[in-house]
């Protein structure tokens, strides 16, 4: 039996649980990676794509071996870029480990050559049908591609989103998570084209945390990818002690969505249901407003409803994650 | 050791589980109803007073032992009255037994007389610092007293509401509860005000049932009052049934919120923190945002929060119910 390869397009504000991502869809024998864009987030769009490239540089993924990065957009549909998430993934976005890794050896693509947008729509024509999506920082360049061609919904096989809380509390605010609160307008835009969309928000991604025990096992790994993210995933589990989780440990939030893109990931509780962002400028901006009331009396997918919510997901992910990592 | 008796102000818009509510209320050895608001919601605010009125009659509280019962909104503090709930709760609001009651022998007091605004200032100086408000209903006449005296939070020793949706779906909405929905900018106003408020919500209030059999129970019970109870409680299990739960049981709103302003039931998890609501025009209206990030890291109170948000009791509060309803 052969495993289908899925090629699969990254969008990404690169961010240490992005790097473990990435790290995840680089030594995953089940991804191709074919190409990443870059937006505003955690850091700015330029920056991600500085972090991205040395992070790709540092698998060996480089010259002949190389893969595309664009940079996107560098603020959201509406308002300006936020300034980034400084304490969370530090002032380089990831852990400060920047300067100790390989230089990248290109410049990434911008909108003089080609930019996200360019890259993801030219991605969705060659892997026709077949193209992943995965998007794990705010979705102003999915936003953004579905204004600049609207067919592109028809050759996306599926976009896979970190993003939004459903049954929990939010973490930028009350009732909002990061990616959507950054820009809740070009969110409302995904969930509303006509592709299918798996929503990967807090309910599950703060289920699957990874503590010191695993970051040591990584810092002291043979993989020097591995040891890159052992070594940021320190400026990480400060944040998540001091003001997130009061124990050091913290959230897969980003890799756990590749993970669910692959499958490898099983869903206990994902149901197909109508998702709404809040775009209005109240106390639930940027909320993810998923209609459920209908799973008290009839679990399962919503008819006509597009966007699959991963409300719960089987535990051990981390270790999948960990020894992905190690093989790299 | 004598229990403290506490004198209640009830603001309802009756409604089967207000009906529970108010049976709860005239039973309970440790709870004085001193007066009763009606209010838009469920049914129309003067078809609320009327059901009271009969309720509280077929209970014995006419004549000498009557309880006054003031009619107050007819609409929500912005739009029209929403045209009740009559597929929840029947066009009578009582499933259909109103004209089976015992007609009352004295019309509600009304604007020409005392209306519920009134009525509850009047109360807050007779039971100055004892009076507690159980609010079951849209919290319209809530947000006229704040405004007609702003006084009023100084004499009031507690505010328990039914209402909300903290980190389950809602009802009349996919984020918004009926109760907070029917009129967010009066909830809103009774949230901000500073007294100390309970809230209610579904995360409870749905963990709370009371099923066929305990309906047949209170059906065939001595209790004029129980009978009346099981036998509007067909409508109210067929709607949860077909609508809500898909099996015969249906959640005990209202009178859980009786219970637990009077300390039976066991709060497991009620933490206070800051709630704000939804006011908007978009999908979030009605919702209440309740702020339990901190909860992540340090379960319970908020410095500085007012509304304290019952997420979590102990079981078995449909047999209390059940019984107070049998004794009167």
């Amino acid at each position: 039996m052969t495993e289908t390869l899925h090629p699969v397009y990254l969008d990404c504000d690169t961010g240490i649980d992005d790097a473990l991502a990435l790290g995840h869809l680089l030594a995953s024998p089940i991804a191709e990676l074919v190409g990443v864009g870059t937006v505003h987030g955690n850091i700015d769009a330029a920056g991600a794509a500085e972090n991205t490239l040395r992070l790709l540089n540092l698998a060996g993924r480089s010259g002949d071996n190389a893969v595309p990065v664009a940079v996107g957009a560098g603020k959201p549909l509406v308002g300006e870029f936020s300034g980034g998430a400084v304490a969370v993934h530090g002032d380089d976005g990831i852990g400060g480990v920047r300067a100790s890794l390989p230089e990248a050896d290109a410049a990434p693509d911008t909108e003089d050559t080609e930019d996200s947008v360019d890259l993801l729509v030219r991605l969705s024509h060659e892997y026709a049908g077949e193209l992943q999506i995965l998007a794990i920082g705010p979705l102003t360049n999915l936003a953004h591609a579905l204004v600049r061609d609207p067919t592109l919904v028809d050759r996306i096989a599926g976009v896979t989103v970190m993003g939004g809380a459903a049954l929990v509390p939010g973490n930028a605010r009350p009732a909002a998570e990061a990616n959507i609160w950054h820009d809740p307008e070009a969110a409302q835009a995904t969930v509303a084209a006509s592709w299918p969309v798996t929503l990967v928000p807090l309910d599950t991604t703060m289920e699957h945390t990874l503590d010191e025990t695993y970051r040591r096992r990584l810092a002291e790994a043979a993989s020097p990818y591995a040891r890159a993210c052992g070594e940021m995933l320190d400026v990480y589990l400060n944040f998540y002690e001091t003001v997130v989780l009061g124990r050091r440990a913290a959230a897969l939030h980003d890799p756990l969505a590749a993970a669910i893109m692959l499958g490898e990931v099983a869903l206990l509780d994902a149901p197909r249901v109508h998702v709404e962002v809040d775009c209005t400028d109240g106390p639930s901006r940027g909320s993810t407003v998923c209609d459920l009331r209908s799973q008290r009396k009839a679990p399962g997918d919503v008819p006509g409803a597009t966007v699959r919510v991963v409300l719960e997901t089987a535990p051990g992910y981390v270790d999948l994650l960990t020894e992905l990592l190690e093989s790299l």
